[in-house]
């Protein structure tokens, strides 16, 4: 049970693990926080968050559980106005989806605190934005990546391990630069694609058109275009060395593509499509 | 009411268009034409059609419309099996994805049954393969464009609408070429960057770490990747040329962003991905 947990951003990851731990009864009080008051009330309205407050530091002061649920480019003025505030006691959390950035940021704000601090990533969420879009079964039977550090208190990682798994989600370790490579792959690279082809397909003279002749396929496929441009701003600010290294990787893959549709080589599509179609049916399931 | 319709390729498209006229019974016999016996027989089983036969001429001979509905590279050999059969009142029609080849095709091979052929695409569609993917409900408030040929008889263009209408579905027209422009955009620019994606990921080191880790996100985004290979090797073929432009044009989409990420720009992205959301959201809803 977490007697007192702030949610610092209640976008839809945060208000999700209120919601799930509401559910769970798993958690007494939560206090959000964040810098639109509407978004914040519209969470005591729809019973998300028990109080709210503008101010980082008021809302850490007295929490058992400090989960900074912003995008990643706020986190480091939150490790700032908490670390001369938190408790002891007090853990903190983030669920953003690049670490090593966060990490860095963590161990240069708060000193000996870090102690305090274990880095988390929930992969679950969805293009939707603010306290709203919350989903207390969000996480249900969902992975959470945590990648403490040799330094991080181990009492601290099994209470986040514990939150975690009352939202219904399961843990699994990874090293920080080996989560912010797969993320890379599986998450930031396909949001970068999805963002691009909106924005080329509008730069077409008959954009109007395109958009319109549009079926299901495409809706699934840009979905993740419309996702939070402030978020994955920071995404690849905060995990762009990989991700570059990954689009560049990319593009030579679509030169294959290219070059056997320039040839007519029959053989060859069907192959890259026929490997392409087995290995996702087979690896995530024809779903 | 067509009284006897031949639907060569009994795949999801056929499947659903048997499926969707009989629930409003608009057809009263549905001979399917394959060369999978197993799959026209669960066709039987499942009610979608009334018989079949492994012969395309056998098929057609006395139908009062005949549906190719095969992947792109086998309707040469449909043309020309049915050229000498068709009687003069049947109409012929094709729901293939590009058009500009399977016009050139009809032209050569029907010679002045040209303009019994009613160059035809419904929009819509899914990854599923086979006859058990048909859905009666496919074509409900989906388009089909009709791309009609100046020779075309427009008794049989009607003939065509009303079949489409019949499976609620609405009819517009366009040009051959801006057809297989605009759906160069919209459906097979997409397919390749999901193909591509997949491939690209499963070239990777640690790619079933990849897999494990991925998200909602992923999955929809590369649904279309386990779409069928033979179909889309033949879309790669029929429509290369417009094709090949969008990769290119797509790669110097990327560019951006990569530039963007290297010069640790925060302004440019957040632009990209911002205008790419409101494209998104406003052009084809937040869906």
């Amino acid at each position: 049970m977490i007697e007192r947990l702030a949610i610092i951003g209640v976008g839809m990851i945060g208000a999700s693990l209120a919601l799930a731990l509401k559910q769970a009864r798993a958690v007494n009080h939560v206090v959000g926080c964040g810098r639109n008051q509407l978004n914040l009330q519209k969470g005591m309205d729809l019973g998300v968050i028990d109080s709210y407050t503008a101010s980082i530091a008021e809302a850490a002061s007295s929490a058992d559980v400090v989960v900074i649920a912003t995008p990643l480019g706020a986190m480091r003025q939150v490790f700032e106005q908490i670390v001369d505030i938190v408790a002891e006691h007090t853990v903190i959390t983030d669920t953003g989806s690049a670490k090593e950035s966060v990490i860095k940021v963590a161990q240069t704000v708060l000193g000996e605190k870090i102690s305090q601090f274990v880095p988390g990533h929930p992969i679950a969420g969805a293009e939707k934005s603010g306290v709203e879009a919350g989903l207390a079964d969000l996480y249900q039977n969902r992975r959470v990546i945590i990648t403490p550090l040799e330094s991080t208190d181990p009492e601290a990682v099994a209470k986040i391990e514990s939150m975690w798994q009352a939202c219904g989600a399961s843990i699994e370790y990874l090293g920080v630069e080996h989560h912010d490579k797969v993320l890379a792959a599986t998450s930031h690279l396909p949001h970068m694609l999805a963002y691009g082809l909106v924005n080329y397909l509008s730069s077409l003279n008959d954009h109007d058109e395109i958009f319109k002749y549009a079926a299901g396929g495409f809706r699934d496929f840009t979905r993740i275009a419309s996702s939070d441009p402030v978020m994955w701003r920071d995404v690849c600010i905060s995990n762009g060395e990989a991700l570059l290294t990954l689009i560049e990787g990319y593009k030579n893959e679509l030169d294959q593509v290219s070059v056997a549709i320039r040839d007519g080589d029959q053989d060859r599509l069907l192959e890259l499509f026929g490997k392409a179609k087995s290995e996702r049916d087979s690896l995530i399931g024809n779903c």
